[in-house]
């Protein structure tokens, strides 16, 4: 067995306990900002999980680079699960842990390429809005000056600012808040980008399909015009055969005349 | 006669009753949202009519995937008549019935690929700034804290919002007046993916054309060639043909020759 | 001579004049906005010219329709003319007769499709936003809530509006105002569109490319296999005429054998 | 050796030094404008450094457009070159002269040119994001009503304006800050366009790989039919050696039988 297939094994019976610790990594995220009134012990556990989710997924990626037999190959492949593990050491940019989950799911989705990338892109977009929203009420709350200081205002700002709409009623202050905001603006041009690109994708596939009717009919008319020719040809031969055929039994016809006649 | 041709029948039937409660629907809605000062009764009547129209659309779409013969099928090619019938459980979202009514006339126009999509953004793009500056008037209008107060205001505030312009000297602040405004910011979205998508494949087509200009012509050059090979060996075949047949005059000349030499 | 004919003449004969007039209609419009101080005469004056420039431009349009052959084709293919003519009718969008203008100027260049994209992208821009700071500021300056009082606030506010930017520390309060913001919102998405849609096209032909030059290789491969297959037939053909040949040589030497032995 | 040569003999000379140069000229930028408390003869000496670069780059530019064969078709492949040295007489547009650096890195990449867009729209997006935040900061901090004064409500609000964003609550107020910001729209329209562009292409790609894959099937599926029938038709031509071949020994057996006949 060699080590990529070992590795591929390895990720397949990792999937489940990872994507149930991304989960729980985000429940209690959730939980700790938006209750910030729970009793300490609480918030200390909820603390505690969020914290310790990250070791868990870093030794997963190193342990998977390890069983890779192109590291680079890998490293390029599964970039988006290298700047989750990197990323996190920043606090509210754990949130992207949660990627992974989001990869798996595709993974699991068999349907058309637009199909999967519109499932992907409103999936991601949801997450990523949900856990900005989250990240951006906790580092904001504690600022005199912020404007952000419910969960409904910060859903409302996140939403504003992946459509790149940005009304500007509401905007991080602090500069922990100005980060994620600055990451939340990047995933909106990518969401931009991406849901363009899938509208034009089709609309390029509906003309190219066109397209290729045509060609295809005319590929079918080569097709023939080259049968007929060969037909022709072949004709040609059969004619010849024939002659060639008559030939032989005039020959023969004849040999055998002369035999008798000689006889 | 299958279901399918059923449905099919029963979709050409209720076409124009449809539309015909969708603008009925419309016009009650704004007439109730831009005149609130009409006299109770009336207000009453406009209210049972927008109320009136959701179990309609319900109905017919319950009906209509009743006929399906592939369920599955059905829910995903009509996923936007779906979610205007789901949603309208929300008030100000009821706007999304109308979809319908574009579907239908979109279904009218028969010219070009390119001709029909802006007709049907524009179509479209004017229908979801009209409703949402009504739903929007209604949610605000009366939040203390508004800015949107005025069916003016309300409409500039689409405007800026599906653009993604938002210049923020308007904007909503309450609840339902904010879930509108995320509609209308995807709907933003999408018609800056679709028009950015249609230039872009009226671009490729273009460039694409003349690629393929240049492939038709390499290729009648390539049929040329292959006409010419196919020629010169038919024109070997009858040669030799030809050979064979005097040969076989020769030998007959020959053979009666002999004949009469012997005779 | 068909009409046709005589509607591309009549085209060519007007074109500089008209453009005369459009620059004339600029310029006059811009005087009259920018120096609100002149003399009543000079400001009346500019006004007329203003004025005037509508009639010509709508009989010219009238004029091409009347003599085209195809009129609802001419009506498509010149939308942008014919909205030129039509919206006038709104003061401050008097504008876009200059339009017509920069159509010309596009029929003039003459290098590649990108190209003419940029300058064409370019040029369409720089006026828009020179007129439609214009027509704000000629729209808003009279309101006593008015943000954008000075053509400088003006530009910057066009600028903010047309990329979708829409800072908010300066936008329109009047009808007017904000309906001279619309189209330029409308303007920004039609941009942004473009330029994509030029990337896009320029992108996804160099991938064509490397396409098709793989696909060219792939067919120089096929037609050197085809070429074989027609010189083994050949040589095959050429095998069998030479035995026919010796054949005959054979017989014919048989025969001479034959008939000396007889004689 | 032609003048082009000798050109790009130079150009490869003088790459490193001039991106020396230019990582020089970003650094005593950058200093003298986050430290305006540096000693007199500090900032002075900064200030020579910023103005010494432009007359290299000009010089540099000359050259390079003095030794170039075909002038014009130069200006044109170098125009970001041109624009560089061109804009730096506003001061702080001196960013541009940048640019060159991101090229020759770009020249070195030889990676995809999906991997080698996205490297360059970064570096390129980075770059201009701190270089106009420098030079917003430079612009503003003097003005009694600006809202930009600290290196980081410049860099925030660089991010807020090339992603389209534009929450309002940071706003040049002056001309040349204004004109930095115009400037960082631009980019950031590039930047969206680019990035959907390249998204865009990644799409259509994989579509066209998919019907490219199944034309190649198809051709193949050809290849082997054409094949066929070209071994069909040698077969058959074998075989008609084969009939020739054996008529010429069975006359040439009867020919001897005939001649030991005669014997």
């Amino acid at each position: 067995m060699t080590k990529d297939d070992l590795r591929r094994r390895y990720e397949e019976a990792s999937q489940w306990p990872l994507i149930g610790l991304a989960v729980l990594f985000v429940a209690a995220y959730a939980w700790g900002v938006l209750r910030p009134d729970l009793p300490g012990w609480l918030l200390t556990t909820l603390h505690v999980v969020t914290v310790i989710a990250w070791p868990v997924f870093l030794a997963d990626y190193v342990f998977r680079l390890a069983l890779a037999e192109h590291r680079w190959q890998f490293v390029r492949r599964n970039w988006i699960d290298g700047l989750a593990v990197v990323l996190p050491l920043l606090r509210p940019l754990r949130i992207l842990s949660l990627v992974r989950v989001a990869r798996v799911i595709d993974r699991r989705l068999t349907t058309s390429l637009h199909g999967r990338v519109a499932a992907y892109v409103t999936l991601t977009a949801s997450l990523v809005v949900f856990m900005a929203s989250l990240a951006e009420l906790d580092a904001e709350r504690g600022d005199p000056d912020a404007t952000i200081t419910t969960f409904g205002d910060a859903l409302w700002w996140a939403f504003t600012t992946i459509t790149t709409v940005g009304y500007g009623d509401r905007y991080p202050v602090t500069a922990e808040g100005r980060l994620v905001a600055g990451m939340l603006m990047v995933a909106g041009i990518a969401l931009l980008g991406t849901v363009t690109a899938a509208v034009a994708s089709w609309f390029v596939g509906r003309v190219a399909d066109a397209a290729r009717t045509e060609d295809m009919a005319a590929r079918a008319e080569d097709d023939a015009a080259d049968a007929a020719a060969d037909e022709a040809l072949r004709a040609e031969l059969r004619t010849l055969t024939e002659e060639v055929r008559r030939l032989r039994a005039e020959l023969a016809g004849e040999g055998r005349a002369g035999l008798s006649d000689r006889g």
